[in-house]
């Protein structure tokens, strides 16, 4: 048996991040520091460990952030007032909302209150159109680590049928449509999917985004398929069952220090980028 | 071999005006006629006919339409600008611009100048997504119609594999997202996919939305499925070569007088529910 490729998300991301520091170099030259606003709800302790990683992989990089905590018992039309703000604030040059947020907030409404310019991390009704037709600027941070890391390591889209398993809208959804964009062939599947496996054991590229614990088993990989894991599920548990998917794979993302690293390092370039055009 | 269902457009049209008689009865007993700008750039005759077609089928039901025609080399920005009057205009319930546009016109520019709320046709970046996360008001005509025509008919959606050929964005990646919302397992090809026959012959629904005559054989039909052909080429020939899918198929839309009058429902109903929007 073969071993597989491991894709590995730390090497991904380092490569990406010596670029982003020669960008982070030339704007403070110019005199502007990048900088990303978060905004965590409440006080879920996994969330604001999220959050605190973000920020840290900012200073790491010479990338300013803001770190705006609200109360659990925070409403909408309080979150949507700080959003505006920051939509208003020249200095902050991307915005993200920490999520989920409590239940009595209108997530979605939160979302699409982030100006579009300022969505680096892709969750925006608008964005998430642009980026199913193309074009966008700030594409999810997952779904565009997943690409990324296809693209590092030069592994073939086109033509190669891609099995996506999820289809929430920073995610399932939008991955989907990148790959279908890049030429493959994509089927979305479910939890309302009938016969998963037999979709799976097609799939010459399959991402898992289910956020269920080791549910995509080793047997329902085709040999020499190209497994990506988004999963991150308590534990450092990934989506898929990884030693039985590594036994056939050609390729695999490990969990953690797979699809996890490269995404905080697309939220670092989205928000990179977004300096540059606002110094434009 | 048993016949399979006649998937009848006129019928399911003929339903859907029914109703819009009435709710377009109670809008002008308020005082309001439902109106729906539809504008011509050029003088393709296909497209001068589908103008008029749409016109004709508004008048039949009390809908007024006001026609635009602009000459052939019609600016970008002179279109915007008839757009944003058009989007001013209180009595302009629905805009429709007439594609494909000349050449030198920026369509995307142009579909996403017109206002969400007068996007009737869906074309517009936003109402593409609005559409795939499931809230839209106006879903792109077409794959609003094969939804319908699937409902009318009861055919079973949820659990289902849909395989959609085609990809572009007021057809194939609209019902994609829709037939996913509505729970099938939803496989997308295109141009580039490789083995599309053995694609197509796993679907329980087939989407057609090509754009080349008799492209999909009778023999990549599963026995049983559910045939969609959104199209609509030269000489009233769909993208289904007919005889050989209905051979198989347990249900099929004929073309003519399958999606396609359904598609000019839609968009007289979604003038019509503009109109009661703006009245309320």
């Amino acid at each position: 048996m073969k071993e597989p490729m491991i894709l590995d998300g730390q090497e991904v991301s380092k490569s990406i991040k010596e670029q982003l520091a020669l960008q982070v170099e030339t704007l403070k030259e110019k005199g502007v520091t990048p900088c990303l606003a978060t905004i965590l709800v409440g006080e879920d302790p996994a969330s604001a460990t999220y959050v605190r990683m973000k920020g840290n992989a900012c200073r790491r990089l010479g990338i300013e952030s803001k770190k705006i905590e609200l109360p659990i018992d925070t409403t909408t039309e309080q979150l949507l007032k700080t959003i505006r703000e920051l939509n208003e604030d020249k200095a902050i040059h991307g915005i993200l909302l920490q999520h989920p947020v409590p239940e009595q907030i209108d997530e979605r409404a939160a979302f699409d209150e982030i100006a579009i310019e300022k969505d680096v991390d892709g969750v925006t009704t608008l964005g998430f159109a642009q980026n199913a037709f193309g074009f966008a600027n700030y594409p999810s941070c997952t779904p565009a680590a997943i690409m990324a890391i296809l693209d590092h390591y030069d592994l073939p889209i086109e033509g190669k049928h891609a099995v996506v398993v999820g289809r929430s809208p920073i995610l399932g959804k939008p991955v989907s449509q990148m790959l279908l964009n890049r030429n493959a062939t994509v089927t979305t599947c479910h939890s309302r999917t009938s016969n998963l496996s037999e979709h799976v054991k097609q799939a010459d590229i399959v991402v898992a985004a289910v956020g269920k614990p080791e549910f995509i088993q080793g047997d329902w990989i085709k040999a020499g398929a190209v497994v990506l894991d988004a999963g991150y599920n308590k534990g450092n548990i990934g989506d898929c069952e990884y030693n039985g998917c590594a036994e056939r794979a050609s390729a695999i993302t490990p969990v953690p220090g797979g699809v996890g690293p490269v995404t905080i390092s697309m939220l670092l370039k989205h928000t990179v980028e977004s300096a540059e055009r606002s110094a434009q």
